[in-house]
C-alpha cells in the first residue's frame, strides 16, 4: 500500500478524523513517528483548509501500534495566508500522539532567498548501501520496506557492528514504487532514517522521540531527496538530532530537529 | 518588576491559569515571544505538575498586548518522568499563542556526554554593545529595559545602519537585578535578541515569529548566559533562526529554533 494510502485521513464530522495505522510501518512493534506525524498532519491540514506545513510539532506520548486512530483536531487560528490547528491522535480513546501545525499554500508563498548550505555530498544511489528489512533479525526493521533509504557508506558501518564514531546519518530517500513526494512525505523523510547515536559507542537500541517538529521550506521536485541527520549535543540523557532534507534540483525543502531519550542501557 | 512576577501565574481552577501582560515588554506594541512563551510554559508546568520544560513549542496566533490573559491547559500525558500539557493562551477569549510543552525534573535526568561546539566568543560584557530602550526612536524598543543584553561589537553594526552581512547575532544575556535565571528564563533569552536579519540587506522591520520551540538541556549556572543566532535559510518568505544558549560553566542549557516569515517589504 502507498504512502498515500497508508497516511490517508477521513473525516468524521465534529473535527474527528479516521485513520489506520498500517502493520509493517513499525520498529520493533512501534508506528514509525515520522509516519504518525503524516497522519497527524493530513488531518490538521483537513481541519485547517490549508494544502501544506509549513511548521508541525509532534509530542510523542504513546507508542503506536497498527490499528484504527482518531484525530480530534481543532483550528485555533485561520488567517488569510496560514491557518493553525492542533490534534490529539489517539487509539481506542487513549493519547498516542500531540501534534500542533500552520499550514498554507506553498505556491503562494515568495521572496527573496539565502542559502548558507548545500546538500549533503552523497555517493550516486546505487553506491550507497540499501537499508532493507530483515527477517528473522528484525534489524533493518519491517518499516524499511515502505520507504528507500540508501545510506552513505561511511555513515552505515554501524550495520556490521562498527560504528563510524560520528553521530551523523547521510543518505537518499524515495518512496518505493515511484510515489511522488509531496510535502506529508518530507514529514515522513525527517523521522525515517537510522538513528545518529548507531554511530557512536552508546548502544543500538530504541531512541524514544520525545518531540519532534519539521519545517517545510519547499516543494519538493520530482526525484531522491539528499538527507543529512546530525547530533551535536548529548547530555541529562537527552539528544538532539538536526536534519535537512534537499531535492534533486538542490532546494532545500525541509528541516528538522527532534529532542529524544538516550537509550536506557547507557542511563542506568 | 522582576521577571518571576513579570511571567507568574495563579490557579483559576478548571485547568485555567491566569496572568498579566505587563506594559513594557513589547517591541513596537507587540509582547515580546519569549515573554510570551514563558507564562506559557509556566501555566504548562504548572498544569503538569513537574518543574520544568525540557521542550516547548508556541506558535504565535495574534499580537500579545499588555493586560489580563487566561491559559487553558490540558494534560495530555502523565508519564513516571515526564509529562506533556497543551494550553491555549487567550486574552479576552481570543486566542493569542498556542503551546504544547513536555516537562520533567531536570535534576533527575542524566546519562553520558558529548558536545560538539563550544560557546560563542565573545568579548567581557563591558566590550560589547548594550542594547537599552531608545525614546522617542523606539529603538532599541522598551523590551530592551527587561533583559541585559550586550551583543558583539561585529554583530552590532545595525544599529548604526551598517549591517555586518552576516544573519548572525551573538551576545550576553542576563536579567537585571541579578535576577536568577531559572529553567523559564531560557525561553525568554531565545526570544530575546534582535531578528539575525538586521545583519542582512534585508528591511529593518518587525519579523513576526510563526512558530518557536526551545529544548532546555540543562540547568544554567549562575552568571551571564553566552547566546548565539543564526539564520542559514531565507526561502519562500519564511526564514528560521537557530540558537544556541551557553552557561558560564560552558554548558549548553538550551537550543532554540523558529520559523519566521520575511518583513513584508521584503516580500512585495
Amino acid at each position: 500500500m502507498s504512502f498515500a494510502d497508508s497516511s490517508a485521513v477521513k473525516a468524521l464530522g465534529d473535527g474527528r478524523w479516521g485513520a489506520s495505522i498500517q502493520p509493517g510501518w513499525d520498529i520493533a512493534g512501534n508506528a514509525n513517528g515520522g509516519y504518525l506525524l503524516a497522519i497527524s498532519a493530513r488531518a490538521l491540514a483537513a481541519a485547517a483548509g490549508r494544502p501544506h506545513p509549513i511548521t508541525v510539532t509532534a509530542h510523542y506520548l504513546a507508542p503506536g501500534r497498527a490499528g484504527s486512530v482518531t484525530a480530534h483536531a481543532t483550528v485555533v487560528r485561520h488567517g488569510t495566508r496560514f491557518a493553525t490547528a492542533i490534534a490529539t491522535l489517539c487509539a481506542e480513546g487513549r493519547p498516542m500522539l500531540q501534534a500542533t501545525g500552520t499550514f498554507a499554500d506553498l505556491d503562494a508563498l515568495s521572496g527573496p532567498e539565502l542559502l548558507d548550505g548545500r546538500p549533503p555530498d552523497l555517493p550516486d544511489p546505487a553506491d550507497c548501501i540499501a537499508a532493507r528489512p530483515s527477517e528473522p533479525e528484525g534489524f533493518p526493521p519491517p518499516f524499511t520496506a515502505h520507504v528507500d533509504l540508501r545510506l552513505h557508506p561511511r555513515d552505515a558501518t554501524f550495520f556490521d557492528g562498527a560504528a563510524s564514531g560520528q553521530p551523523l546519518i547521510r543518505g537518499w530517500f524515495r518512496l518505493p514504487h515511484d510515489e511522488p513526494i509531496d510535502p506529508f512525505a518530507l514529514l515522513l523523510a525527517a523521522d525515517s532514517f537510522p538513528p545518529t547515536i548507531f554511530n557512536t559507542d552508546l548502544p543500538v537500541s530504541w531512541v524514544p522521540t520525545l518531540e519532534l517538529t519539521v519545517h517545510v521550506r519547499g516543494q519538493p521536485a520530482p526525484g531522491w531527496l539528499a538527507c543529512a541527520f546530525r547530533t551535536r549535543f548529548i547530555s541529562n540523557g537527552l539528544l538532539e538530532v538536526d536534519g535537512e532534507i534537499w531535492d534533486s534540483d538542490a532546494q532545500l525543502v525541509a528541516q528538522s530537529r527532534q529532542i529524544a531519550l538516550v537509550p536506557r542501557a547507557a542511563r542506568s
